[in-house]
């Protein structure tokens, strides 16, 4: 069902909009997610070492799988995560899959795509704490990496931007398609039970697809976390503000996706709601100003976890040995 | 290279014998890795999703793939590991790969195979610090773990005792066939280059081969670290006498495997010793009474990096989420 069905599918479009379909894919305010097609399976080889790949941090433990966890719906599954001696973080992790699809990255959007993101997590005293010089050092210490990093760029040296191009490639492949979901908007009718369809039908007239809308159900706009009614946190974070500097963004973050909503819990940017249940009705009563009914909740969560798509399958890197002059990590240093 | 050369060039140990080489596979003390044969391939599929698990820990965050890294030789790279809380291990996390051939598990043997040693690390306040009963909650709360469980063990309840089965079984797959030596071993005189065989030579006339032998080039016996002059060390560790109560048998330690020995730096028990080089010169002047020249002792460490194997190829597995019921981690709780 992976990737050979999805041009079959498209190719039936036209049929289905003839067929009189209430919502034919062309009308639906979500679209199926596209399998991606690796141009460079080199560079992308290479990002998924950098992303495994503990040495980048201070502690020589900590990597981008630590808190966007490929095993885990791309993220740590708890509330913040945790870095540096521990150190507990902001705010939540982000799931890593289909993030190429947002319109920026981090909650609050400071990083413009994957590759401005990529870097800021080695560097960050909370997180992985180490120092983009130190990274390159190690790097260059590997004879293994130097001729990869070469036969990949071309180029004799190592720097940081050939790190985040090579981790934002691979992280580009991990997207999720072939959903439930997807296979009921291609055409497969009996992918979403009358139950979940009930909940898509919800979700679109409620006004959730204001913001949860296009491939990756959200990601694609900033909004205020608390439209109609205040959130109440004690989480710090004032999300878009702190980017624009404009005070009316203060707590306006970037809509997260709902691709494979039920994997990536907990949910919100303090990551303090553990369930969907539970998220859904705050989202109803703060963001719409509609509190939703049991049942309705009930079909809205059946809906959302119509959403789970094939996750990516990957084959664990093996990573190039340090040697002796390899600087050594400092976990309790 | 990998499985079905080995029967190919098993059949010709006659050949090698009749033509006079003068270490046959037969008189050698070092025998090849063999790959192993999965029987109870959904068993092990189980066990790999438990090594990965890091819900078996208290904070959500560790799992058996923290300090046994299968992209970075089985181990951590760090002298010792880092537990809950950022806590300081006490020993330097051993390779998990060919551990199924140790006579026993931990340095200080207190487990008697890997089954026994698998329970351990989740109920260790300094390790993972969970409870085997907080283990058993979190999978039994979730229903394609209850299935799994159930498919695999025909039983309607999950105790630790499938848990460890199954790790166990995981674990009994991660050998390294086909290193150079091993291709040497099988009849391959093109594996080792001169100078490499002339450190395998010196291996076995200085006498490492009394300790550091069999397929797994030690893991078959206990030995005192420090036999002819004491090693320096601030790590209190008591080794084998914290397990027999003998104190003869202080700061005796499981003599570790040799495979893959330029993947699991740093060495020894406290991890201290950053490089192979330091490693071999403190065991020839401390276990033999003999100071290593530089071009003997570079000769050693050019041998043991011939037997880095293949590393087992995992496909990282794709959890099962947590639901409603499913109670949360406590990292910082």
């Amino acid at each position: 069902m992976r990737m050979t069905t999805i041009p079959f599918a498209l190719a039936m479009i036209g049929i289905l909009a003839v067929s009189g379909v209430a919502y034919g894919i062309d009308k639906e305010p979500i679209s199926p997610i596209v399998a991606v097609k690796v141009s460079n399976p080199a560079l992308v080889e290479l990002g998924k070492k950098l992303f495994f790949e503990p040495r980048l941090s201070k502690s020589g433990s900590i990597s981008c799988n630590s808190c966007h966890n490929l095993s885990m719906g791309g993220s740590d599954n708890i509330k913040t995560s945790i870095g540096y001696k521990w150190q507990q973080g902001p705010i939540n992790s982000p799931s890593v899959l289909n993030s190429s699809m947002n319109l920026a990255q981090f909650w609050d959007g400071r990083a413009k795509d994957l590759k401005a993101q990529a870097g800021g997590p080695i560097n960050n005293p909370g997180e992985m704490a180490f120092t983009h010089d130190l990274a390159i050092d190690m790097l260059t210490s590997i004879p293994a990496y130097r001729a990869e990093f070469k036969s990949v760029f071309g180029k004799e040296t190592i720097d940081i931007d050939q790190v985040t191009t090579a981790i934002a490639e691979f992280e580009k492949i991990l997207v999720t398609p072939n959903s439930r979901l997807d296979q009921w908007l291609v055409g497969d009718k009996s992918a979403l039970s009358k139950n979940e369809l009930a909940g898509y039908q919800l979700f679109k007239k409620s006004g959730c697809v204001a913001c949860h809308n296009g491939a990756a159900v959200g990601g694609n706009s900033f909004q205020k976390m608390g439209m109609v009614a205040p959130y109440q946190t004690k989480n710090q974070a004032q999300g878009r503000s702190a980017v624009t500097g404009n005070d009316a963004d203060r707590l306006s973050f970037k809509v997260p996706t709902l691709r494979n909503v039920e994997l990536t819990y907990p949910y919100f940017h303090d990551g303090e709601v553990a369930t969907l249940t539970e998220a859904v009705d705050i989202m109803g009563r703060l963001q719409l100003g509609r509190t939703f009914s049991a049942d309705e909740n009930a079909k809205l969560v059946a809906f959302l976890k119509t959403m789970t798509g094939d996750q990516p399958q990957i084959v664990l890197p093996i990573l190039p040995p340090s040697n002796d002059s390899t600087p050594r990590p400092q976990p309790f240093g």
